[in-house]
């Protein structure tokens, strides 16, 4: 692991749902810039001192030293958006496969170098968009391309959190300083932390891509120096239109991502806080509530979950989902072989390109006066 | 009553909202463009047969012969939105005052006319918009009034309808032929009939005006005429942006009419299908559930409850609400005397005109490729 | 009308919901034992001042007097409890039909008095247990007739109320005083309040009869004088078994009263406070939300709806049901005709008796050290 | 780990909780009756085949032959109920400390020796009562101690099921057979799964322990052999009553234990299917969304919860929150050193036999035609 210390949220996140199914053991890491922060994390994760690194770029180059059995097997990133490229492309270049956290670069330009690297080394690269790996999102996806509810044709997704309704960067909160700091995050604030999970999350449901966007990005909160607030209109592949928004600043809410797909014969809602019931609507008969865990479940959806119904799964739950996924992949993984992500059902390097071209077409939008900017 | 004869949809809903609360008996009435529809459907009123008229214009000249203690007090017209003009100029030009269905008229030049003709006559012309007539909507402007949740930022408004996801016009269906037809229902289809209840709404609940208008417009389904989708990116006068969306395309939805504000400290939410429940979100303590019927309500909302907490009130209830403010006014007007609406709070000349500004621009929006327009 | 007068709560209701359909006119009134409110309040109803009445007996005798097609059709009884009998006898011996609020009377002795009149002169009966007379109950009534669910196993009704949590009556509460009071109220407090709606709810959905009662009986409020809380074990008279629960001390509770049957295959549940809605689960299958006012219902249903659906009907349309089926009843009759109170689907005297029955016997039970009190 | 083979259900969980929080590491087991299917399960677990036994017996000896920092350092016994005894009993009297799937023995007697047994070694005895774990029951559980609500009055706890609506066992349904066979099961069938964890939850959130019962026990499903379906009547040790149902026959539901508590002044209202929200009701104001993972929580609830608000937790979480608060006991212990469980906020030995003992009273209830039976 880089990054993730002592004070890190999304470190501790990544161990846990790492941890769930017994498939997979922390054996060693470079959990922070600050040597010592490093070692004492290592410390309360009960590792072995001599695994624990004071920099990744020493990680790799031990790590590859040690014999093959006793080597870790894949990397994960978490450190903050401006450190995901460098320990990523050395990590592929040192020979490891990587699951970085999402975005997965701090540009469109780092994003292209590690598709490029990811090609020629045949190296595995998966990406945490979480909210993916929720079983009831795959069946959702499954809903709609069995044709069930007919032609795609409206597509709203909404990603609503409050907790940036202040200028908490400006009080030391450290998860604030970070994502709204264009040197640490990038071009883009609420739009790169979570609107790309909201169109992630639409293309991903639908099967298709966002073709056009017609966007506004606010910063809200004044002395914000990134967006923390975005609305757009949506042209999708396939001929449906919609609306994307993800916002920093509703205030009294908590996570509350959520999406609603109508097609001609019916539609389907999800929303992540209570991520173990989906609403199948009907243009004319009964909504049906889906629930995780049943019997009548796709293949797809039951492959992703642990406990009967009733038993709520969550958000730890669905990242463990991507990191048994990938995890798989990892397994079935020889070299020359190419490993096809879909198949596995984990993002990858692809996403994380399309992630990095979404924000920038995003905010190259809201400073246009045209209604529509396409996204290629 | 002009309209509403026996297969009108929402002349029974007239006359059901008005007979709740005892204050409004229904005594003459021009049903429909075919007098024997109009005879029947007053002897299914058990009305007096001289006082079923074959037409509008006839009634106002054999009411205005009555005695001033028998002829009726006021008249609602509830035709088709291409036939509220007529009846409406002419009844204000007869003396009598008016309560139209929505939309005030066809264009917006007819609005204006209307407009000058209350600004002339003195006399009181109300509107349904029935949304605002829920006890909950009025707590939750008092909410947005008071400062509680801070100075707005969001609005989140939409109406998804899903009973036009088919080419019901060509299937002979009365209510989908006259909303789909641009000689019956105007400029807009969708946008006219329930978007301008969104827009209506979301002024109402923030006392801010929309100003600035991005709109997509669709006619989604095959063969129509008119659309039947629109979501659009908005500005409001106080500073605040927002989406709307209204659409009837959204296969599964009934009548799903929500708004969502958030302000610097905290939030508020409501559906009209669950209209007796308002959500009040905060910041940094829980969200509150304010509850129809309660003593902790504002005055304002308790003036327009008939029912304790729990004991549900509905559509019907609101629509009477809108019947009961506009009759208290008629009984308080006198000749000369200047009638504020909003002190009885209900929606007037005033917003007729602004609904018919709103279709126009959205419209306007929809087919330029600039992003902003202007709604003045 | 009988009662009523200016500060009652249940005679507006009667009122606004015999309002709604235009079917009924208010033409005279006994208001209140107190003749000059009896007036006032005829005067704020806009009646005729010659058919305000003193007493009840001077209104009975008085219209009697008027010639047929002027005199009153039918009579509504909206008093106290221990006032529900009196003017429902004479009403009866008068010739008049009669609604009564429930409970019938204020003993099951009373009760069966009343039947036997009914019986004798074949006049109409009707009792307003308001909550079967919303739509989707009757729905769950079709479906469980249906045999859709199977066999029933298991019936789960609950009435839960808070506003008692507190001594009311010793604070001048009139509500709570007359409620509380054994000689205005009779045997039962909160189990005749509420508990009667409960059975009857459970009666009237499963079509099947309570047989055995096991019942505990609490007055949980220092100083009350009867019962504002209960709760009990039920068989019913086709095997199945289940719990009521009656409370009027569930504090933050307002009027909870929802029901959930379970049979072999499958089962409902209802609640009153979001009427529109009913929930019908299936052991292999996904749950079905049913909603008021759909094309899919059954005729029963449809039968009792008045607004499409997504337009939410409350608690006064499920009073003007009860209503608009016993004035169709009321039209119907003919003198020595037998009306069929189930085909119009009104609850009836039999209902009522059979109420006065179950708080007796719930009574019985709870002072009994026994298991098990049969109800007959 | 003593059971937890390849086909088991609850065994996996164990693991999966235990591992989340990179706390535990499994180091031994045997899983199975079956040493060959102890053998591949533990090959399946990635454990050193030298540590995977064939039977508890053996791995209690050969563990104690290890040195003090390589043997395990507490077992977890997740066995069928009939076999929760002796490796329980085996593992206190092997020095080992017992972490054991609920119920802790197959009779009340078997409990009680394992009572004496912990008492007389000091070592720990931890029971999974998994829903206990939820950080908002925690947080339910503190609002009632703080006496926000006021006193208790009313606690209505439920548990229904649907999964053994149809017979079955008798169709090879591994899980259902011992569960529905007395000798596997003991005396309760559907008291015993689950109307425990009911009774647990209800004494846990007041504070109060059940003093007396009235039950009614049914066999509902033809040719079972225990009750699979339960209700009752309870009266509390501090003066609050109420209702507890718990039933397996409740086609449709999924594992919908759920809670509501009345206090003088408000109440609580927790449902296990949507854990992440808990409703704070007032007599006289809004009813509070309380929101797992949200800094308003108290500290008792805090220590619990894993994720920022929003993010839900669920089951395995809940569990893991039980293996947690065991393990940091276990790590604290030193022999002749008093643990107090309710610190750490475990269930332990007392839980175990109370649960017992409550199978035991109201099967004995069940039996009676007397009212009321006493639990002591």
């Amino acid at each position: 692991m880089v990054g993730g210390g002592l004070t890190s949220f999304i470190g501790p996140v990544h161990r846990k749902a790492a941890g769930i199914d017994g498939e997979i053991e922390l054996v060693c890491g470079a959990f922070s810039i600050n040597p010592q922060e490093s070692k004492e994390t290592g410390q309360s994760l009960y590792l072995d001192p001599r695994r624990v690194y004071a920099t990744y770029q020493e990680m790799f180059e031990k790590e590859n030293a040690l014999p093959a059995d006793q080597r870790m097997d894949f990397v994960s990133v978490v450190t903050p958006n401006h450190v995901h490229f460098g320990p990523s492309k050395l990590a592929l270049e040192s020979g490891f496969h990587v699951l970085v956290e999402k975005p997965i670069a701090f540009s469109i330009e780092e994003a292209k170098e590690l598709q490029k690297l990811v090609s020629k080394t045949g190296l595995l690269l998966g990406l945490t968009h979480t909210y993916t790996g929720y079983p009831l999102v795959k069946e959702a996806r499954q809903i709609i391309k069995s044709g069930k509810i007919g032609k795609v044709r409206k597509v709203y997704v909404e990603y609503p959190q409050g907790w940036l309704s202040t200028l908490l960067e400006g009080a030391g909160n450290a998860q604030a300083s970070w994502r709204t700091d264009p040197k640490q995050s990038g071009l883009g604030g609420a739009i790169g932390d979570i609107g790309t999970h909201a169109a992630n999350l639409a293309e991903y449901v639908t099967g298709a891509k966002i073709t056009e966007i017609c966007a506004m990005l606010n910063a809200v909160v004044k002395g914000r120096m990134l967006d923390d607030d975005s609305s757009m209109l949506l042209k999708f592949s396939n001929g449906a239109s919609g609306v994307l928004l993800a916002t920093q600043v509703a205030a009294g809410e908590e996570n509350n991502l959520n999406i609603r797909v109508y097609g001609e014969k019916g539609g389907i809602e999800w929303r992540q806080m209570e991520p173990n019931t989906l609403l199948l609507k009907w243009l004319d008969r009964p909504t049906e509530v889906i629930r995780a865990g049943q019997q009548y479940l796709s293949a797809e959806a039951k492959a992703f979950t642990r406990t009967p119904a009733g038993h709520p799964e969550g958000y730890l739950e669905a990242f463990a989902n991507i990191y048994r996924a990938f995890t798989k992949a990892v397994r079935d993984y020889k070299p020359g072989k190419k490993i096809n992500a879909a198949k596995y059902d984990f993002p990858d390097v692809e996403d994380g390109v399309r992630g990095m071209n979404f924000v920038k077409t995003a905010v190259k939008s809201a400073q246009s006066t045209r209604k529509w900017t396409t996204l290629k």
